[in-house]
């Protein structure tokens, strides 16, 4: 394993932070590196909004299910998938736009994620701690207006960074051989190998800082999938121009 | 800048590879530093799905468009969202399962993003070369039935794997004052700013090596944007469980 990798399986998410401010050069440089992950046909399907204004970030960080790092990161971005920007150039060559069927919105939303997930890398190279915000999806169509969003344009997630003020261990992850399969999909022997995850899960919840509620992941997973989430995305998202055809 | 930032800006996609086979330590590694990134509710949602056996190879290199590379290279991957393996839990549970509302689509898509690109950066940090093939959304469903994908999974896209046997241009970004703004969305001075990339593009494709068409970021997005694209998607989609409610 090297550096990079050593960088990589050090990920955790940062929620407390110094007040060390994120030197604006660096913060260029990180979403310069999000641009240079690839990108689905060469669309470029990103905009980054940087939030400082105190207030607009307090309403974020209330709409976004009061996450107090929302308003206290020293650097505070909505990543939003964005057609809006290819899509005006069909104007400039006389095409009418099209771009509104599901694999458009698949491209956006998989550019985004690409591009942040680079930013990340970078920014924890950099020795800073990040935090993804998919909070904001739970009131897209409040933080769309508060960040004057154009239809064809939507917010995936936030992502604060900072440098750590907390140091929290790694969450461990599923066995690899649940996640990586060989020619075909199978789920042979898989439920063994969670059985012991979730152990090791329930523990990790049970000793982590600040003590925990110690449930398992196949449970947590089956309360995430056994409720509603976020109804409103689809009509939010047909109202901004994704209708997903 | 540092070495990570480095690694990140060098970024091209390689479609050539040497006959060195990558040490299945190392793909091990790699799809684990995959799983290292965030995600969403700790859902886990991805499954990757290598594939050696020639013929199933060969046969999706044709369904993804004819991309020889699919074929050639050391190593293929598809990369799968998963709400099967989370949702099995709701029986375990004993609670009804709910996961087909779009978020749970965004959750997942994302999941596989973020997961497939720390796998990228792991291995171009390990000298490989990679190429993301969204082809594989052509022909999803025979896709889907050779790698024997049970509902509620999906292929998003492939990854080649391979040491490079080419060493082509990094391709030229949009300006970074397109993508990041402040505050709120906005559009303003962006028509210049891309009127000049334009160039840029034109002459990269000029120039690069084997030749190029000459057209711009502008007119190539313009391009597929004003056709239907993947129009197959949402039906299949539905018929694999994501019913994006």
């Amino acid at each position: 394993m090297n550096d990079v990798h050593q960088l990589l399986f050090a990920h955790r998410s940062i929620r407390k932070y110094t007040d060390q401010a994120v030197d604006k050069e660096l913060l260029r440089t990180l979403v310069q590196a999000g641009q240079a992950a690839a990108t689905s046909s060469f669309l470029q399907g990103a905009t980054v909004i940087r939030v400082r204004d105190p207030e607009r970030r307090e309403r974020i960080a209330t709409l976004a299910g009061n996450q107090v790092h929302v308003r206290t990161a020293p650097e505070f971005l909505v990543l939003c998938a964005d057609l809006k920007r290819p899509g005006s150039c069909c104007e400039q060559y006389n095409k009418p736009f099209a771009g509104d069927f599901t694999e458009h919105f698949i491209i956006a939303t998989v550019d985004v994620a690409l591009m942040a997930q680079n930013m990340v890398v970078a920014a924890e190279a950099a020795g800073l701690g990040v935090c993804y915000i998919g909070g904001i999806r739970n009131n897209p169509r409040e933080i769309s207006d508060l960040l004057k969003l154009p239809r064809g344009v939507y917010p995936v997630f936030g992502l604060c960074l900072g440098y750590p003020a907390q140091d929290p261990e790694v969450k461990p992850r599923l066995p690899l051989d649940v996640v990586l399969k060989e020619e075909c999909y199978s789920d042979e022997g898989d439920a063994q190998r969670i059985a012991e995850y979730d152990e090791v899960v329930r523990e990790y919840y049970r000793t982590r800082t600040g003590g925990g509620h110690g449930i398992c992941w196949s449970e947590q997973v089956a309360g995430l999938l056994s409720e509603k989430s976020r109804p409103h995305m689809r009509q939010f998202l047909a109202d901004q121009g994704f209708t997903m055809k």
